[in-house]
């Protein structure tokens, strides 16, 4: 195995963020359900943006921002995700690659524009997300760069993955290439409700040892066994993955490993102003952990001091220098 | 003359803004000039943003700004700008009728695509500004809706108007069939390289009774009279405008009538997170005092409060409600 161009290439659905405040009233009204992730069509699309309020937009896309997040704290880092190239698009690329990210998945010249997500911010800093594909429908196996893969520690993806059409094949051929390379392959459960439309095929993809690392909240960890019991849960799942990272909010993380299982605590905030991006964030700072060879703890802390940082302002993208906050935490050199 | 159907009507360039955090070192590499706005080609438009970091996209210019702070205040406003029918474009009309502002310019077809102001915010909190003007360099008089104009107790334009090829036109054709329905003509200065651009212009608009009432910076008022003697330029303004709003920051502003000078405070801020938007807030709240028929020192203070509001936050457009915040400072009812 030869020495890694990158600490981890991130696959994911390509998506703008369309972020604007809301009030409950209105999740209520238009049928959201509070705190998920929904997958909308054009039409959609256009009639829940006619109804909300003024929005800013900015680069987003679960696996995207986990890879920026990385790439903020100093790891060398690429993405592979679809987008069109339009105008949104081409700020899409912009914002990644000034993060300090290689991206050179070829943009789609027709077919429908860079895919978008309409989050709902409420006024306890909770996001409501209603996706538009777009774009991201079409990425497809041979976007994967088999060199890029096979030079990068980790490959982590999104279980978004499962929904675009030809996006599972593109997945399960990176995770190939990366393990014939005898690389590690992370994959992030994405969401309660994504868990519950490819349950089976989440827990195939771990039992056949396709992926390596997941990482789950608690909500997706019982989607995914259909259990309210947290302890049966957490036991299921030492029996089906190597390593499990499961966060809990406030609550800190879990990291479940064959033998011990460690608490981390999360980071204190001031106010939660956007929970968007989250998670992403967390797993930015955790696989960071990883590719330097941390222990769990330090992997665990690195991801909620990022998680932190996100979650104190909109979007889903770091606006302060992750490294520098690390290091003033004592938790990379 | 008839009842009015907008307290307000500003016309201006329609600019989405793309906002990034930039060192100082970042403008001096570039050649920009801190704190000020700069015309650009598509070809340095591009430059830039290939050399700026991830940015967030949000819909911008300096009259819609204004128009969008009146609505927040709860005042009745419509905007004419120009904008191409491309992705930004649609952004920036969904963001302006959101807001609750009647927006019903017809975009462009072709041509250029949507205008973008590329806005570096340095650590300070100060913004310098680049824009490119693409679709709104097609404002023509045929965009003026003479019947809203008609209906309007104040048209609000910028001085950055004058630098399109055929905005001027429109400005003109708008304040004639103001004034001819009896109504008023307000403009701000925008920028002090835009009053060195069109000096004479700016001072025989005032001077032909043009325009009734200006809004104007000290930078802007020392480039008018090209005269660094504060008290000079301010006893020159007197004789060539009827009402002049001259803004000084954190010192406040004052309110320059024919028969006195009234100083009004600035509100206190916490903390300057991007001055982006300011001044363009600032006059949003002195119109609305103004079409409430308040006294200058609470037209003063409205403008002072919406200009705390925005320079709080990234981007130009208020986040909270200013009819909210100006009630709990006792300056609406």
């Amino acid at each position: 195995m030869s020495a890694a161009r990158y600490d981890v290439l991130g696959i994911g659905n390509a998506i703008v963020d369309v972020i604007a405040r809301a009030e409950e009233d209105f999740l209520l009204a238009q049928g959201m359900r509070k705190g998920g992730m929904m997958l909308i069509d054009e039409a959609r699309a256009h009639a829940i943006y006619d109804a909300m309020g003024p929005a800013i937009e900015t680069s987003g896309g679960s696996a995207a921002n986990t890879i920026v997040g990385l790439a903020s704290l100093g790891a060398r880092s690429a993405f592979i995700g679809k987008i069109k190239d339009d105008l949104l698009g081409r700020a899409y690329s912009h914002d990644i690659r000034a993060a300090g990210v290689n991206f050179a998945t070829k943009p789609a010249i027709d077919g429908p524009s860079t895919g978008r997500c309409y989050v709902l911010v409420t006024p306890d800093g909770e996001r409501t997300m209603n996706t538009y594909l777009g774009a991201a429908q079409d990425l497809h196996p041979g976007d994967i760069d088999a060199e890029a893969i096979a030079a990068s520690a980790v490959v982590y993806l999104e279980g978004y993955l499962w929904d675009p059409k030809n996006a599972k094949e593109a997945f399960l051929k990176a995770a190939k290439i990366a393990h014939d390379a005898g690389r590690k392959v992370a994959l992030t459960l994405s969401d309660a409700f994504c868990v519950d439309r490819w349950r089976d095929e989440f827990l195939q993809l771990m039992r056949s040892r396709t992926v390596d690392l997941i990482f789950a909240n608690e909500a997706e960890l019982h989607s995914l066994y259909q259990s309210s019991d947290f302890d049966a849960a957490i036991a299921a799942l030492r029996a089906d993955i190597e390593v499990a990272v499961v966060t809990r909010s406030e609550k800190g993380c879990l990291v479940v490993g064959p033998d011990d299982i460690e608490a981390v605590p999360a980071f204190p905030v001031d106010r939660v102003v956007d929970t968007t991006g989250a998670g992403d964030l967390f797993a930015a700072g955790f696989l960071c952990g990883l590719a330097r060879g941390a222990d769990d703890r330090t992997c665990g802390r690195l991801g909620a001091l990022a998680a932190a940082e996100v979650i104190q302002h909109i979007g889903a993208r770091p606006e302060a220098s992750l490294k520098d906050l690390a290091r003033e935490n004592g938790l990379l050199d």
